[in-house]
């Protein structure tokens, strides 16, 4: 029997695809650039609809053109844009870019954030002698930063999705199951739901599940990681997040995870005790709710991506948080929070020094944290769309902390 | 109440990483090179026993440095290498690289196989400048291929903790139940069990999750990705693997899933059928069974992993097989089996034109496969060890088809 309904999914239309090409070209003009070729998973899922496409070449001027192997028909049946052509072999590749620019091509924007060396060798010697090619990643990023209707209602569903799971939490979570099997089944359960299972980020060695679930000291685990959490892992196969360690009594358990819907990510962390939750840690909490309430006053269009990070360790350091905020001894985590949609390392990274003007229709996810020897990691994370009047809520579950004392996995 | 037991994790000892090293240090020199800068989570597990380290100097004579960020305590405590340093500020590294080796560099191999270009650019300017930076990834791929005893006792726990997950398919798949249902139950159970979750792979694009589970016509669905099956996924934000689809009666189920344990994979893949299988399946498989003996037979030490593809077309056209062989209507799959390791494209790829020596030592799954029009995609896959005498198999389920008869989910 099938147990649960999943949400329909509706494909970009022609319009939406259409729009996100011509914000592009909106950039590569000014830049004097021909044209961008894209190839990475999470940009052909942005411009072509589907990760069918080999590549697409956006031209500075012009339609799209889709690039896909045989056969073709997966590709044709996925992506709204009109034009779907043959990869070619890449000794002919720039002569059926050039055909499609309809122009000579003297500049053609690659990503080369993603890109590795030898790949980019390959290609420019076989398929792009002479020209000049330049990193598009920068223009990608900008684009994909401002979402669309579109795609907020993914991010929308991904949230429902990812509430079902912090629901369940209650029900699953148990004295004596390890934070390994807590996510299992937790995954379980997004899987029944249609949750994709993997979440796409840029970074080199940027290696995730779908988040980190942390209990007790665990939260006080140091790992290298672009998160202000580490966790112990299994073991150095995945030496971050769940670990073989079985939740206990009387602890905090920190449940940081993404949900997904038709390629669209959102972040969220919320806490829960095995146990009558300790005024320490009740006071730690309220102090972050209210920090992030200052920093979402603070957070408007306009406002650079590297203030919002200093305000929150100012705002972190007025209530008195600073001992242990964003600080597993290494020194501070250098972000508070991160943009989040296709990938979890989206633009605008809230970072130490980043300088990118904060602007409506950007999503991002805030993730203050304090680490409280005693107790382990008391955080707050949720995803957010900025509107002109600030920061509104995407995730949808319940902030408090839940009391969970039950026995028995 | 904790339901499974973990097997223990024994780490690497000094000796068996200064082995690696050693390994490595064989091939640099010849190539006239200093040494080898490796950042790449893979090659830093390989190399030092912990995804902790940032980076690893290997100098083509000495001892492997390796390099952390703070709080090194972590690293230190899971690498059993002597030598861990800070990981200094670019401009300070080649500094600090000269002063372990003890002499001037003039060439550093790096992983140009996985390091964006971006990335290479500004560690070039940043931190070597004027050094030769040739590509050491084929040198870190030869080394890699050949396993110790100690890796293949890891690759030994994780086909036992697949075995377990595959011991489970019969009582976890009805009729009913979804495609990713099955997938998120298996993964709940290997997550218990101590997996990763996470598969790692160096190519570009190459998205996992534990593996591809198909249902019938599903079988048939072909998608991007570097695999003989492709399979719906849940929508185009993963479209590969296990989608929604409803598992009926009287289907062929094909699971193809991936364990690990220590970072070590191993890859298998087994049929089940949702009533009496029909006479054409049995057949194929039959056949299937036939050529893979025939192919086991063939690949022995010093043979071309090309020679293995080659070889296993040609028992395929003997069997009358070649008609849907390989091959989703857009061309042959390029590769019949793969290395396997600490990743799932490590060397030797049994591709097309590819010209490695197999060797004792090496591991690697072979996956061929039938695609039937009226019931999908018929297959075995096991992971394999070379020995002297041929192929021994590492990977332990039944290689029977296994009937399951059940309703409701």
């Amino acid at each position: 029997m099938h147990m649960v309904s999943l949400e329909p999914f509706v494909w970009p239309d022609r319009n939406e695809l259409e729009d996100r090409g011509r914000r592009l070209q909106e950039l590569l003009s000014p830049a004097g650039w021909d044209g961008a070729l894209l190839l990475q998973n999470a940009d052909l899922l942005y411009f072509c609809g589907t990760t069918q496409a080999e590549a697409v070449f956006i031209p500075a001027e012009g339609e799209p053109l889709v690039l896909a192997r045989p056969p073709f028909d997966r590709c044709r049946s996925e992506t709204t844009l009109p034009k779907v052509a043959a990869m070619p072999r890449w000794p002919d590749l720039g002569k059926v870019l050039e055909d499609h620019a309809g122009r000579p091509l003297a500049a053609l924007g690659l990503e080369l954030d993603v890109m590795a060396v030898n790949f980019f060798h390959r290609l420019a010697e076989a398929a792009l002698n002479g020209l000049e090619t330049p990193d598009v990643s920068p223009l990608v990023h900008r684009v994909r930063a401002i979402k669309s209707e579109y795609e907020l209602s993914q991010m929308r569903a991904a949230a429902r999705l990812l509430d079902a799971m912090f629901q369940a939490v209650p029900g699953l979570l148990a004295r004596g199951l390890s934070e390994m099997e807590l996510e299992g089944r937790l995954i379980a359960l997004a899987k029944a739901h249609g949750h994709q299972g993997l979440i796409r980020s840029r970074g080199f060695n940027m290696e995730m599940s779908l988040g980190h679930i942390l209990s007790g000291p665990s939260g006080l685990v140091p790992a290298k990681v672009a998160s202000p959490t580490g966790g112990t892992g299994i073991n150095p196969g995945f030496g971050q997040g769940a670990g073989p360690r079985l939740i206990g009594s009387n602890e905090l358990v920190s449940v940081d995870l993404c949900g997904a819907f038709g390629g669209y990510i959102v972040d969220q962390a919320r806490l829960f005790f095995t146990g009558p939750t300790p005024e320490r840690v009740r006071t730690a909490y309220a102090l972050l709710r209210d920090l992030i309430e200052e920093v979402k006053d603070f957070i408007r269009p306009g406002v650079l991506s590297g203030q919002v990070y200093d305000r929150t360790f100012a705002a972190a350091e007025k209530r008195g948080l600073l001992d242990h905020f964003m600080n597993l001894d290494g020194g501070p985590c250098p972000f508070v929070g991160h943009g989040v949609g296709l990938e979890l390392d989206e633009w605008p990274a809230l970072a130490r020094g980043s300088d990118i003007p904060l602007a409506a229709g950007m999503t991002f996810a805030l993730e203050p944290r304090v680490f409280l020897p005693e107790y382990g990691v008391v955080g707050l994370e949720d995803t957010y769309l900025l509107t002109e009047n600030g920061p509104e809520y995407i995730t949808l579950t319940s902030r408090e902390i839940r009391v969970v004392e039950r026995e028995g996995a």
